[in-house]
């Protein structure tokens, strides 16, 4: 057979001798394809959604799709994949951004679709085990009636296990923490087909290696995850959503640090440039001013809220905000934030047949206007059209640059964006990616951010899995 | 030159050849006097203070101590050592409970007791830089005047780097987390004398593995630490402390997961049994109750604390529990917590000549109870001297046996008694370490808990260290 992967597979040193040829990575498929039967798929339409998924990085299909039901199945195919070096990509939604999910060297897609359970719901310790295929909104219509949430919420209604492999959070984060925070526990199935679960239910541990947060964020290049334990927490008594308008980008990021500064306790803080806004109101049909906005949440008790209300109002008014505008009706607050999370596919109306590159630099607070105003003049001195949006509570904002990728020449003035606006981060002592993970997209940049400890990551890399066959080419690149 | 550990850093195989024979370990120690003259030391005293420290495991001295004062020195230190496989174990304030700084195979002790720089606050991002040797109460106190806090908080006046080696919390990890939560990034030097820096100050980043928390635990067996970024906290408008004493120890714990589930914002909640309230009254000279009791602190604005103090005083009456005592002026507060930071110089006061094992499981909240009272029930059928007390409001608690060392029997039964409590813990879903981290004395119980993860924390070690100079013979043995 082609197989465009088989010097990847071998680029590393093993530990251990192989165990048979690559080159019968046919046998391995074949054998899959018997044992799974309908559970394996090499149809070229589903292999090609695969291989691409949310991003502007060109579609690489893997060889084929299995789609498995249980952890002792992952083991079975991490064997098989392994006697011939057969790469092995977990997919869960597809809702990444930086072709996490291509095969460069084909191999399998291994889809959790069927693996949905909601384990357990622990309510006394506000935890739950779930698989890996259980997406965010499905988790949380689960809980509904416990009066517990879990909240960390990407904009895509992405699975838990994908959201662990990216160390993903979203608007919630700047109260609730990310999935870095938010994991409690893991069950992976490693390379070499050992299952190991990396803690137990206690809140901390220091029993040895944190091993929940090396996989964490991995991106299945450590190992598969086939469950995950996850914290939750008590829905407030109230939640209020609020709107802000401001009359210029620095007045509502500094309004923003203010507020984290004097920490009010938000549970949302979100930036809309202009253009973003005006991209929500076409897409989710609102009718907002198309200047630079806030959207808010508040939790606490009632009073509690209210105050952290009046508190932002006063911030928000010596910055040149307001007037602000609050829900409480649940209708209203759901309506707001579908249009915030719907943001990506409302950019990408401003500009039909465009894709989108979304970035996703994140720096300290206190650099947080100084970002965003130089990166929105580099946006007008470019010509861009490239909305911004961000949570910028936590000092992470997204441009999304519209591409018409028959133009090279303006693919090569979005990467030069991108490149000058992450050097700008760097510089702040931010980071090349706050939430979306470094997949193929971001791997150029990872040895300006992290130096000699990509050389650490490649360590633990060739350790954990010797013949590189846990989502390669990913992350680190080998040897 | 007799060198008990010869062996034991040959054990593995390394990735590369040996740059020199081991035998030349001599030359190495004569090369490092040379170089740090005063600030080298081979005098018995200053070894065996340095290779005991605060636990019942027996004193193993390294073969000389060293003091750098920057983070080149550590690595000319490492290159030195890595040449002959001269062990080299970081010291910070001696204060951990595992043997984590005992020279089971001699070398090099570490000692960072001459970097003390807070190297940068950075206010508006409450973050600040320091060097390893900062204590935690040397931080808050340099960083008095500015608002902000640093909350981590072990018994005892322990090294920023040491806490961070062994994941640390202390009384106020139930509200604002432990070292795995506040460190930002480190600066490490690695086995093969490379300088790591795990991360900027952006709050979050999903750029590759996560450095950061893989050093955070490792106590010094992965990298040397020798620079922290840590997060700070803005003090709250009030504190008050109070104290709470209950008819059983059943009615306290019941008591602190209500306060926990109902997410009262709890700063801390610390549970003392009689016998630690006795120990605590006669070293502290205070005159509590001799029942159990609960130590609490409130954080918030002045009416949200107290609002929470009477949310507190109806759960504690439903339980058994008050009149609730509380204070407010600082001086009366920071005497209550002195009082419970010294609670094991005082559980030692109990029987004088006796040492303590101190145990640290940690359990899901909802099983703290049973926890408690079954290993209460297990303490009197032992008849051990063993003072509890613990931070309940993560569902962690320390007994504290105190043992005769001249009587084998009772060594064994302590061991039996410490073997009991962590199966116990474990079959709760909990972990055999909340906080002091595995050192020597836990790692016996490491397979017990996390099964075929250790043979990964083996593969990382054995990448990152080949040679196992760092800190060798703790948390996991190799090979």
């Amino acid at each position: 057979m082609t197989c465009p992967g088989a010097n990847a597979v071998n680029i590393l040193e093993p530990h251990d001798p192989p165990a048979a040829a690559p080159g019968d990575r046919a046998a391995t498929l074949a054998g899959l394809k018997t044992r799974f039967g309908a559970r394996y798929s090499d149809s070229l339409a589903l292999r090609e959604q695969h291989g691409h998924t949310t991003t502007w990085i060109p579609n690489q299909p893997p060889d084929a799709v299995v789609f498995p039901e249980s952890t002792a199945e992952v083991v079975d195919i991490v064997n098989a994949c392994r006697a011939t070096r057969t790469p092995i990509i977990a997919f869960g939604a597809g809702s990444s951004l930086e072709g996490h999910l291509n095969a460069p060297f084909g191999g399998i897609s291994l889809d959790f679709s069927r693996m949905k359970r909601v384990l357990e719901v622990n309510a006394e310790d506000m935890d739950c085990e779930v698989e890996p295929g259980v997406t965010r909104k499905e988790l949380n219509h689960h809980l509904h009636n416990t009066g517990l949430f879990f909240p960390v919420d990407p904009g895509a209604d992405a699975t838990l296990g994908g959201m662990a492999a990216t160390r993903a959070s979203g608007t919630n984060a700047v109260r609730y923490g990310t999935m870095r925070d938010c994991v409690l526990n893991l069950t992976a199935v490693m390379a070499d087909g050992s299952v190991v679960k990396t803690g137990g239910r206690a809140r901390k541990s220091s029993a040895g290696y944190d091993l929940t947060r090396l996989l964490v964020g991995s991106e299945g290049t450590l190992g598969i995850i086939t469950a995950l334990g996850v914290r939750l927490f008590g829905l407030p008594e109230a939640i209020l959503a609020a709107v802000c308008p401001f009359t210029t980008l620095d007045g509502a990021c500094r309004t923003a640090i203010a507020a984290i500064q004097l920490n009010l306790g938000l549970a949302r803080i979100e930036l809309l440039d202009p253009l973003q806004v005006k991209a929500v109101n076409a897409y989710s049909k609102l009718s907002l001013a198309e200047i630079p906005t806030l959207f808010l949440e508040f939790h606490g008790t009632r009073a509690g809220a209210l105050e952290q209300v009046e508190m932002f109002k006063e911030l928000a008014s010596a910055e040149g905000g307001g007037p602000l505008d609050w829900a409480e009706r649940p209708e209203d607050r759901s309506r707001l934030w579908q249009a915030r999370h719907d943001s990506y596919w409302a950019g990408l109306g401003l500009r039909p047949g465009a894709r989108a590159l979304a970035t996703d630099v994140c720096v300290p607070v206190s650099r947080l206007a100084d970002c965003v105003t130089e990166t929105y003049a580099d946006i007008e001195e470019m010509k861009l059209i490239a909305p911004i949006v961000g949570h910028v509570g936590d000092g992470n904002f997204h441009v999304l640059p519209l591409i018409d990728m028959s133009d090279p020449g303006e693919v090569r003035a979005v990467e030069v964006f991108n490149e000058r606006l992450i050097a700008r981060a760097l510089a702040m002592g931010g980071t090349c990616t706050g939430e979306h993970g470094v997949g193929s997209g971001k791997m150029k940049y990872l040895h300006k951010e992290h130096g000699a400890g990509v050389e650490v990551m490649k360590a633990i890399k060739r350790a954990l899995d010797p013949y590189n066959i846990l989502n390669p080419g990913k992350i680190v690149a080998m040897p």
